[in-house]
């Protein structure tokens, strides 16, 4: 089935806003063996009924995303409708619900906000939970003079459009796809290897497998390998795979990395603590994101300056004096304070240079020294991540999650 | 100038990536009076070569992203130098500083990744600081039989796209850009107020308005308002938003909520640390992404747990028995506790509930109290964010965020 992703909104093309849609509808879809052929960006206004007429034959499938809001600049809804030749008729069920809504929040009714409950005729509307704007479906009609795809059209904010998604949109392609096409699909989340490494250890033997397709994605810090074929090819693959890169694997599904440690240290019934300084309560923010972390994590404690590295971690005046507040002594004396202080079974600990500002000949911007307390002697590693401030926070990030991971593993 | 931008990669619309590039090139050719006029992503392989025909007449500039690198689904060097009809030659500078960039990184080199060297004849090399794979600049021919646009290929990774852009791609296009084309636009970021209430603020009197073009974005916590035309109705339109939405408006630039905060913090010469709970180290992560921010930011207190909450922050075990850990009085607690340990001028504080678990009949999942200790007398706001918990954490740090800087403009 061919699918096609158009997303509206002059926004996007500015780039004044990230498109997070594609990234969502691909990975929902893919379990019903549906894939995107291709993805669309275009403006607000009469660009949307261009790309939607190229691809009324291009696509089985569309999603359009975008357009359907209370302002003047939203007319999905419109430009759909007659393209098909479709009247614009009110739902009073949706009048109601999105009468309801405003007024449990506490939001006046304006007629804008109403214009969202038009429906093309014969559309059915998928209710919008996080929102007033309703999404709406549209069966393909392959058999009329000008034939039509199944159309979906989806709100344009993502905490609208996701749970749609998922309660209303997966249901109805669950009954137009045919199961038969699905194909399977396997991914091995890879940390500590390039992407050219990874490739030159596995890519030979796969290559020479009949039917898979691979591919290989470099993230910051972490390189995706990526397998398609049918069950029987990807059963051979997996065991070269395994083999040949074993322990740097940290996933095969799409749990990232912060959640494998939350997981980890449940099941192991440890906790954690963390003491940054150049990462800036980035660590804290990716494990404090994992549903559940409450369970394992206690604390963190962003010492940015170093009166606060003294006071909440006890490091000693002294050995910032001596070594400097980005070093292997004091990276080691943040993770065994946190330790003290917080009681925890492990603490990462994280010192370093971030840049623009703050670097010097033998500190350069992007040093960074990661330690780890517990379950252990303390180690520290020094590390070089010469980049972009934000960048630089996620291969540090990066870095000392994998370092808790390898010790996980030992243990 | 038609601009279009071609993303190849099938991890992109297998959804295994977020596609960052759109919004980067649009933000830096805005200036040069460029607007991408469609974005298209296109998996590997024979699809980038239909995506590059059918665009070559649609467009007089296009920029391809991907398909540089060293492994085998990366061909847009190849299947671009068919189309035009250009042998591919080794360029032996590129060779020469690959070599060299693999060796002061201790990395082998391999066939595969001295392939990145290979240019279509008559190509202008970008050089690649952060990577391998050298940048391409095809320039327009457009008296040809088959006329051709300007044609730039790029690397796939950001941190690898975005230099080579600044430094390389946007020199060029100064130069093939004809100034006059330019156009103007004003954008307002707002905070504190739903997209439909900026819309009735200011919308009818902007559209009343000849010749200006006008877009409304609601972000997680914001609105941006958006007007383009001349700069002459430009200067009417900004008085009538300035007047009608004022105090709401916390940035007309690109700079974020957290960026303005630091920068007016450190007009002030004041400092910040951060208490928190259901925020998990976002707050801190968000103030501490911008450069700089370690001349205001002095430490944050991730307190997850009631322990670490009465340990480091001073917050009475009774507090928390009577008042529960989400509560009025635990987060003036936290907010007055972290002043008075961090010595900082100003605190914020954040305790609720993120969900998806830990939600009651009385404290619903979405719960949070923000409090800000400083400046004043410590008040607590209490807020409701129905929502999954990472656009939670992103509202309530939005909402911290607004309640300093409300502060910070009445002193």
């Amino acid at each position: 089935m061919r699918v096609v992703v158009i997303n509206t909104g002059t926004e996007i093309l500015l780039g004044d806003v990230l498109n997070t849609h594609l990234t969502f509808i691909a990975r929902e879809i893919f379990p019903l063996g549906l894939r995107v052929e291709r993805q669309i960006s275009v403006p607000d206004g009469t660009a949307i009924r261009d790309a939607l007429e190229e691809n009324f034959e291009r696509a089985e499938l569309i999603f359009v995303t975008g357009g359907l809001g209370p302002t003047t600049d939203d007319i999905t809804r419109e430009i759909t409708a007659e393209l098909l030749g479709l009247d614009l008729v009110p739902d009073p069920e949706m009048e109601i619900s999105i009468t309801q809504r405003l007024r449990t929040r506490g939001i006046r009714m304006t007629d804008r906000i109403l214009r969202q409950a038009q429906v093309p005729r014969g559309a059915a509307v998928l209710p919008n939970e996080n929102g007033s704007a309703p999404g709406l479906y549209l069966a393909a009609d392959l058999n009329a003079a000008s034939a039509s795809p199944h159309l979906f059209l989806l709100p344009g904010p993502p905490r609208e459009l996701q749970p749609m998604f998922l309660q209303s949109v997966v249901p109805i392609l669950q009954r137009i796809v045919r199961q038969e096409e699905a194909f399977a699909c396997r991914s091995y989340r890879i940390v500590g290897m390039g992407e050219s490494y990874v490739e030159e250890a596995v890519g030979v033997q796969l290559l020479a497998l009949d039917g898979l397709e691979l591919g290989y994605c470099a993230r910051m810090g972490e390189v995706d390998l990526r397998i398609i074929g049918s069950s029987e090819v990807l059963e051979k693959a997996d065991i070269i795979v395994r083999a040949r890169l074993s322990s740097a694997i940290f996933s095969t599904s799409s749990e990232n990395l912060e959640t494998v440690i939350v997981r980890q240290l449940a099941e192991k019934k440890a906790t954690l603590a963390v003491a940054e300084s150049c990462t800036g309560g980035f660590l804290a923010h990716r494990l404090t994101n994992v549903p559940g972390a409450s369970e394992v994590f206690l604390a963190g404690y962003v010492t940015y300056s170093n009166e606060a590295k003294i006071s909440t971690l006890g490091v000693t005046p002294g050995a910032i004096a001596e070594h400097g507040a980005v070093s292997e002594t004091v990276a080691r004396a943040m993770a065994d304070g946190a330790r003290e202080t917080s009681k925890a079974t492990f603490v990462l600990a994280t010192t370093g240079i971030a840049g623009p500002g703050g670097g010097s000949e033998e500190k350069p911007v992007g040093t960074a020294y990661i330690a780890l307390a517990g379950g252990g002697e303390t180690v520290v590693r020094h590390l070089f991540f010469p980049t972009d401030r934000e960048t630089f926070k996620q291969l540090a990030t990066q870095a000392a999650l994998n370092l808790l991971r390898e010790r996980l593993a030992k243990i």
